[in-house]
């Protein structure tokens, strides 16, 4: 049944991911030829720094002019680990017009671009397969778009970025403030020099708009999710947490309205309750939970960075870019068919943990307690206390029922025009309840 | 781009999962038929009892005569939901001689005649799907075979079966004995009233050959799946493991072999570390840890069992194989290439939990420490105590190192016929450390 001739894979970029994927394809090349059912090679392999010793890759297949290995007519499947939208995606254009399929773990760019390269990929009848887009080796993207195919999902919640859960795990266990857990996150090496991509939720947004837009049936684009980083999330913003049996997370949340009609897609910093199995997702691993109608609720867990995770991904799709390669058949395409709006946050609908800095006289309460009222806002619990380190101020602890943000936001603003009310130490949304 | 001849499908058996696909079907038809890519229609429902009513479904629809409805030759994809051997697998067959592909649920089948099914799918070019047959929604197969095609499974271990979770997960939290926890399993419905094939590990033993087979590319079959139930599992056991951190859990576990040249499969009630994720799977919940080489270590969790969960997917494998049908392509078949022998449960290598009924004087520890050491297994913690409500016996509970099952099983054996040892109370093994 084997055939001989090999299918020709052309490997753009030649970093963490794709020196992994190298090299699983050279040290696993008889197990790939009988799970496709024909050998496969690297054609070439795109790299920006020539120079450098590349263990397991035969010199003559490095070179730096990626458009014209991703132009050659002979590739079979393209791809793509170099991250980024350009040169990314007219490599990517390049290779579907020569006619060949392409694997992405181009988080960034699928959630700019999705709904062209995905057009892309159908004018020319070829593939275009992205696992390694959503939380690297943990399998999400085939799960929504195959396995889910049939059921009708309510939400997508999860942690979905590394570094971030590696950081607020460290505050969490050792108390530590942001800034001095980013820099052990960065000597560990599990963020970048330049951490925005992370930290400001940049990555973790990217890959909301991939998984709202396949679990909605619906284009998400990066512009249409809500995006709040962790970098104010402060040591004590975690202590309160602790105290009402929570922890905290940087979630994705990915939601349909409740009268189905529209969806939201956003990622922030929220308490979850200890007890939520989100809560004990550790370092860096990541873990999504996927309510379904039919299916209930589905958890998700594994690491969601790092080469040879992503690298497993990536070869999953190879796998079946190649199969279909062998029997003319194209796996699932685009299904954006639902077009729902994408709500804007002001309509979201969840709970708030708020800090506030108030006068400490009588009255405080109750006129704060106004302000929420006036506003729509229900108050769930409100805990009173003298502040630490000043004789004059109280603090004021509110945790409200559930509530759209806009009114959240416009509660907070009339609490700022409060002559009592000094300051709002924090906002944070619970979830997971 | 749609289709307007809708794809015809048979479902055979209207029970608990097949009235609720023939339900999601007729709620879900627009929703469906986008995903699609064309409509898809119930051709006919085939029931043992006509007379019930069935919500939803068009009375003309249903037939007693099974084989007459699988044996249509307009008939795209069949749903076997029936369960059991006989006429399942008959039905099936002439489904596939017909031209239809199948999907099904049946672990049963899948367990004993895998390898037949796939080949008469694949002579007659159509699709065997069987999602539902691993965990019912929780995405097991597809991972497997597909986001995982390019990596290499060292390990799967899980719970797979609901009812016996339940019941271990009362026995915990209430400290029930067996009969009384499996007594409030029935009365709440998670247990059949004849609970054998899940108390005795049967159905978790038809998932972990099927698992095993897909994980490693080789044939296992449930004859190959060492199987121990849950009805030994005693009050007693369940607080020695709460003294050593641990819980009870009735796991699977398919094992390459450290060598890579082998492989097993077992089901048997295991002691795991609080602090193991597994830990913390309640009721009839089910999860499952994949362990591959790039990847790492994966985890899935959900509803294992239950009509709507099985029903969704169910419909995911209906929705692939209605694809594959308009474009003519087809599924994965199987995969066995690898064909690794399954070696016995006597090489099995792990870790046991021994309470042993003994005289209480002087050098009976010595003389069952000789009687290990003699086995080649080595312990690692000992302890000596009193023997509740007996003031002439001691207990004595061994943890040991990893050593093959054979030798454990020779020095029970040993230990047995020393006189000082009266009985051995309990042996549990220890995973997921």
């Amino acid at each position: 049944m084997m055939r001989t001739r090999p299918l020709k894979v052309a490997l753009l970029g030649c970093g963490v991911v794709g020196s992994e994927v190298a090299r699983i394809m050279a040290t696993h090349s008889k197990d790939l030829a009988a799970r496709i059912g024909a050998p496969v090679e690297l054609a070439g392999v795109a790299v920006r720094r020539p120079g450098r010793v590349r263990e397991g890759i035969a010199p003559e297949l490095i070179t730096t002019d990626a458009a014209a290995l991703a132009g050659r007519g002979d590739i079979d499947v393209a791809i793509e680990v170099i991250g980024g939208i350009e040169p990314a995606r007219t490599l990517i254009n390049t290779a579907f017009e020569n006619g060949a399929g392409v694997v992405t773990a181009n988080k960034a760019l699928l959630a700019e671009d999705g709904p062209a390269l995905h057009e892309a990929a159908e004018k020319h009848g070829v593939d275009l397969y992205y696992e390694a887009a959503a939380a690297a080796a943990i399998p999400l993207v085939r799960p929504l778009r195959e396995s889910l195919a049939g059921d009708k999902v309510n939400r997508v919640l999860g942690i979905v970025n590394g570094t971030t859960n590696f950081i607020l795990d460290r505050m969490e266990s050792t108390g530590a403030g942001y800034a001095e857990a980013l820099e052990e996150a960065t000597a560990l090496g599990y963020a970048e020099a330049d951490p925005t991509a992370d930290v400001e939720g940049f990555d973790a947004a990217a890959k909301a708009a991939i998984l709202a837009g396949i679990a909605f049936h619906t284009r998400v684009r990066l512009d249409d999710v809500h995006r709040e980083g962790l970098t104010e999330v402060t040591a004590a913003d975690i202590a309160s947490a602790r105290r009402m049996g929570c922890t905290v997370k940087l979630l994705a949340i990915c939601e349909r309205a409740a009268d189905g009609r529209s969806v939201t897609a956003r990622v922030h910093p929220a308490m979850i309750p200890l007890t939520h199995p989100l809560a004990s997702v550790r370092e860096a691993y990541n873990a999504v939970f996927v309510e379904a109608e039919a299916a209930g609720q589905l958890m998700f867990y594994g690491p969601g960075a790092g080469g040879a995770p992503t690298a497993s991904a990536v070869l999953g799709d190879l796998v079946a870019a190649c199969r279909n390669r062998l029997t003319g058949a194209r796996g699932p395409g685009e299904s954006a068919y639902a077009q729902l709006p994408v709500s804007p946050m002001g309509e979201v609908v969840t709970r708030y943990h708020l800090s506030l800095d108030v006068a400490d006289k009588p009255g405080v309460l109750a006129q704060c307690a106004t302000v929420f009222a006036e506003h729509g806002v229900s108050i769930d619990t409100v805990r009173q206390q003298g502040k630490e380190g000043s004789e004059e101020g109280a603090s004021l602890v509110v945790v409200t029922h559930r509530a759209p943000d806009a009114a959240l936001t416009a509660t907070v603003e009339a609490l700022r025009g409060l002559d009592t009310v000094r300051g709002v130490a924090s906002i944070m949304r619970v979830e997971g309840e």
